[in-house]
Formats: structure tokens, C-alpha cells, sequence
């Protein structure tokens, strides 16, 4: 099974954004910093263009854990991120999953958890995932 | 300045979400676990209703500290987030920002962000930020 959560095993995610998904996200969260909404006022910060939420960017962690890798019924029970570089949209990124230990009896996993930009580190990160799947 | 961010100082922000904000926030993320979004499957699941994504609820620490506390000009470098509860719609949630350090001379803080629902801790974390104010 290639979604399997065996120590050593990964997956690749490869994804973007548009800036609609950034609108979303700043509804859905409240999160209306301008420097992810106002082009204008992104030009004079040091990014010089609007950047993705944090946040945002982070969540394809939660969509690979509950929609592909280990996929639906996981459940998250910790995520660590340090936020190395911006993020923008209309960039293809990479995520990277890496499975660094399990759990037998707790059907639990640690998962290093990166985005990647070519051979450019943005976000790196760690997981704790529960998935009946573990064992 | 009541938003300054000096040491021992913190600031508490009450907040809920809407099916909606899960919504948009599926949309934009592509997290369409149907725990989150289906009130039939979620019924046969342990959490007996949907839940909403530990990201969007964690999204509650990047929206105070890039508009409110410290605001505007906020750079996050890092977020730790332990999921103990799930979280609900309709539920009026108390996020808890607290300072624990300071660093004068990068301008950064660690801050410990909580969330809880009465005196039950939801999610516990702490983030890294920088902002000129911090000095």
C-alpha cells in the first residue's frame, strides 16, 4: 500500500495557490494582515509583494494527513512549524513527507513535514498523526 | 500600549467559528476531510459531529498577532501547536497569549498560545514572532 505510515517511508505533494484561496483564508480566519490581501501596501514591506499566510501555507500538512497520506480517519495530535521563508501564490511547491517513528500500541507516527521551493527549504516542521492504519 | 509585547505581559481574544469559516477554509486548503464537512459520516466517528480543522483554529494565533497583539508588521517564524480537544462550531473559545522572552536586539518574542473552552485547554503551542515594536 504506497500510503502506508512505515518508519523510512514518504510522500511528495506537489501544490499552489492563487489569491483566492488566500481571500478565503483570511474569511475563514480573521487573519486580514494586509500583507497577505493589500498589493499596494505589500510593495513598500520588505517581501515587496503580498505573501500566503503562514498558516495556509502549513495546512497542506492537514489535507495530505486527512485526504491522502495516511488519508481519511487520521487525527492530528501535534505540528511543530518554523517558517523559513515567504510564501506566494502562483509558486510550485513541494511538500515532503517523511515518516520518523511509530507507535504500535498507540497507532500513532512522527512525520517530518516540509515545503520545499526547487532545492529551497520554506517551512520545516514535525508531526504527530493517529491513524488506525499504524500498527 | 496595551499591545506592547514585554515580558509577562499577555492578552486574551474570544472567538468562534461558523460551518462557514470551515468551509472557506476547506476550499482554500484543500483539506476536504469529511470530518469536517460531513455531519453523516462525522456521526459515526468517536467526535459523534463534525470538527473543524486544528489549522483553522490554530489560524486564531496568526490572526491576533498579525492584527492585534502585536499587529500589523508581525513576521511569524514559528508556530508549535498540540491538538489535546476538538474543536466545534458555536463555541465561544478563549485564545491565551502569553510572553515568556524577549529578544532586544532581533526584535523577537516567544509567546505561548493556548486555547481553551472554559478551563479545559483545547490547544496548547508556542510561536516565535518578530515585530520592531519588540525591543
Amino acid at each position: 500500500m504506497v500510503n502506508r505510515i512505515i518508519v523510512g517511508n514518504s510522500y511528495i505533494h506537489e501544490f499552489s495557490f492563487i489569491q483566492d484561496d488566500v481571500n478565503n483564508f483570511a474569511q475563514a480566519s480573521g487573519d486580514t494582515n494586509p500583507i497577505h490581501l493589500d498589493e499596494e501596501y505589500a510593495r513598500n514591506t520588505i517581501f515587496k509583494r503580498t505573501i500566503i499566510h503562514g498558516f495556509l501555507g502549513g495546512s497542506v500538512f492537514s489535507k495530505v494527513f486527512g485526504t491522502i497520506f495516511p488519508g481519511k480517519g487520521t487525527i492530528y495530535l501535534k505540528q511543530d512549524m518554523t517558517f523559513l521563508k515567504p510564501m506566494f501564490t502562483g509558486i510550485n511547491y513541494k511538500a515532503t513527507f517523511e515518516v520518523k517513528e511509530i507507535d504500535i500500541l498507540k497507532n500513532r507516527a512522527i512525520v517530518v513535514t516540509n515545503i520545499s521551493d526547487k532545492d529551497e527549504l520554506i517551512i520545516k516542521g514535525e508531526a504527530l498523526i493517529k491513524h488506525p492504519s499504524i500498527y
